[in-house]
């Protein structure tokens, strides 16, 4: 054998190694975590809070690391803004995390008690989930608000940012650990895993035995891998091609304003409208206004042919136009016969994630709450309210495409799971 | 290329070609379903129940098929036992899908709908998963008892039996298929893969985006199959090494009812006491009494060397036996010092299913309850109540030992998902 083959092995199967302890460890660090009290984790919280503002310029050195190799390497701009960890976001981290402590704990949360005709006391109980594995690209502030949600939720979680915020994810990791062994918590709590090698995640997503849940934040390619390689449950949050239909009966200005929000407020993001369609009757009198004040703020409208008919200067839009997430100022535009062709349209090129009608008909409002089945259905609303925090749920960890466990945004409560509790008083089974 | 390979790729394309299609099939048929009323989905439970009774014969003919050829495959009695449906079996699986039809239909139940500061009006909407895949041994019923579950949540289902079941599969599928079409439902809402070829399996495990989950019913190695070769999220139920925890202030009588009643009422099944736990101040005065019950009803006691000590009649429990799930008349008993003993055993050898203490101390009852993380928790109460039907599931299509999505016994509410609804009036983003 060749030395250099044996020391790829001796690698190998030290990575191995390391990727194992990793994953015991936090196995062993959530049966603890599992059952302290709420006043522990909120302490550990507030300690982790007050750590990242004091250590802030020890972050920041980190991170600037990072940031010079990202730069040396060619990286994109909007690559490099995302990977930055200023002053200004590492308060925001840290306020993160204060406002994480302050809500209420899932944990012990006992639901539906119901009495059964034997007298049995039966309900369900919340518990956390156990072991999670976040798997994410070069974004700091994930590991802040992911190790902290998870924490809330009783989980130990095991971090794997992308390997060009791997100085940053160390230190930030670092001192929450520390803060954890300041509040009496295990600080396999939350482990940073200190390899970029992807093989790493590989190995990681065998290992069903110790972690119970991924959660993968970032591109549809990182989506996939993780997904395609996993043994482990994967949490999947995939594109948002998000419609708004306008309906004949709806309030034009409603559906201008809801419109021109849902696009140009936050175009980057996944809960940003993508396609707007138009009931036929609508269509004379909404296009003209909406596509006037839409090219006022910059965006391109690619619309269908009876769209162009009645607004001449706008693009053509393609057939991959209507699968498409812009996350830019561009929008697709389309003209349905009916509420039917609307539903219909968004069942063959949606994604499952966010969708508003706008509309002043009862019945319609009714048969597109019902007949749509994406993770966010929103009468007379802007898209943009699809996210934990709009939606009261105090935070969120990602917005879930899967219909399984989660669909839709994620606060703490979708961070746990249920097992049931029954009180008895000496009842056998007949 | 020789013949013999060219014949095989022929015959390998054709089986993806098959299999992608069925799965297709499902998720077209599952797009209508999931928006049905009530009533359709019942009618046609109802129609299927009727069908089944009256071509009793034909299914009975076809089983006895099955029959054959199993026999002379030299397949175990208990084998055969499971595959034979006799007219007993036919009834209850045509009662069964009577009784689903009657359960309330979990599609569209509205849960906590609040108000957010800025007026609009949040809830959760209960949906159907979308298409089930279910993978089980040679038990016919399950054909039956499945596709109920999953038609009254809205999901179609693609079913896969043992292949020595399959005649009887594909008989009972035909006659539920035929009462959909007369329901006015797609038949394609059920499907049996009608290839015993393992290789179906693999391919159907890889079309995820057909089908959202997949519900093994079987043995360990069924499962380990199916988790290790599915890009589908697996919805697991393993092993269960159910425990019972006897504490020093328990009544001696609602113990030793209990215990003998979790042991002997049904021992073949996932939610039979496994091994026994008695605190050491009730050792002396408990075991030899239910020692002696337990062998007046022919179950093999192995006991720690404490409990030997005790009753010295019976046999010396192993290291593995802790781990056991015996699914027979035999019991581990262990003599532990006190609760925190108790729980740490459960934790290191026990499989998350069900555990019960039997107790009159307060603290105890709620420390077991909070620190025992198994699937279904009891005080005072038999280990065998965790089952769907006896919870007040209505039904159960399996226990999950997965700490996600579901975990305990699963009814129809669990084949479903939330998606968020919401009412406004308007709002936009700032």
């Amino acid at each position: 054998m060749s030395e250099t083959r044996t020391s790829t092995l001796k690698q190998t199967s030290r990575l191995v190694e390391l990727i194992d302890e990793i994953a015991r460890k936090g196995r062993n660090a959530s049966k603890i975590l599992g059952k302290v009290a709420s006043r522990s984790k909120d302490e550990a919280l507030l300690k982790m809070a007050a750590a990242i503002l004091s250590e802030k310029s020890y972050i920041i050195e980190e991170n600037r690391k990072d940031l010079e190799d990202a730069k040396s390497k060619g990286q994109s701009k909007a690559f490099i803004d995302r990977l930055t960890f200023n002053q200004n976001r590492i308060k925001a981290m840290a306020e993160g995390l204060k406002e994480i402590a302050a809500l209420r704990d899932p944990v012990g949360e006992v639901l539906g008690m119901r009495r059964r005709p034997n007298g049995l006391l039966v309900g369900k109980m919340r518990i956390p989930l156990g072991v999670i594995g976040i798997i994410y690209e070069s974004r700091p502030n994930v590991t802040g608000d992911g190790a902290g949600l998870c924490l809330k939720a009783g989980n130990a979680v095991i971090l794997r940012g992308g390997s060009e915020s791997l100085r940053s994810n160390l230190a930030i990791g670092e001192l929450m650990r520390h803060a954890l062994t300041k509040a009496d918590l295990p600080k396999d709590s939350i482990q940073v895993i200190p390899i970029t090698d992807r093989s790493a995640i590989l190995e990681l997503l065998k290992l069903d035995n110790y972690i119970d849940v991924i959660i993968p934040r970032g591109g549809e390619g990182l989506i996939r891998f993780v997904t395609e390689n996993s043994r482990i449950p994967v949490l999947k949050h995939y594109k948002g091609v998000c419609h708004i239909f306008v309906d004949e009966s709806a309030n034009i200005d409603m559906a201008e304003n809801i419109c021109i929000n849902a696009k140009i407020q936050r175009p980057g993001v996944c809960n940003a409208v993508e396609t707007l369609l138009v009931h036929e009757k609508m269509a004379k009198e909404f296009l003209p206004k909406v596509v006037r004040k839409f090219e006022e703020n910059g965006v391109e409208i690619r619309g269908c042919e009876r769209t162009k008919k009645i607004t001449p200067q706008i693009k053509r839009a393609k057939e991959e136009d209507w699968y498409e997430e812009y996350l830019d100022l561009i929008l697709s535009v389309k003209v349905v016969s009916n509420i039917e062709d609307a539903i219909a349209h968004i069942e063959k090129y949606g994604s499952d994630h966010t969708e508003a009608i706008v509309t002043r008909d009862y019945e319609k409002a009714q048969t597109f709450l019902s007949k749509v089945n994406s993770s966010t259905v929103l009468v007379n609303a802007s898209t943009r309210f699809s996210d934990g925090f709009e939606l009261g749920l105090g935070a969120e960890i990602g917005i879930s495409t899967s219909k399984l466990h989660a669909f839709g945004p994620m606060g703490v409560e979708e961070l746990t799971i249920t097992k049931f509790i029954i009180f008895g008083d000496g009842q056998i089974r007949n």
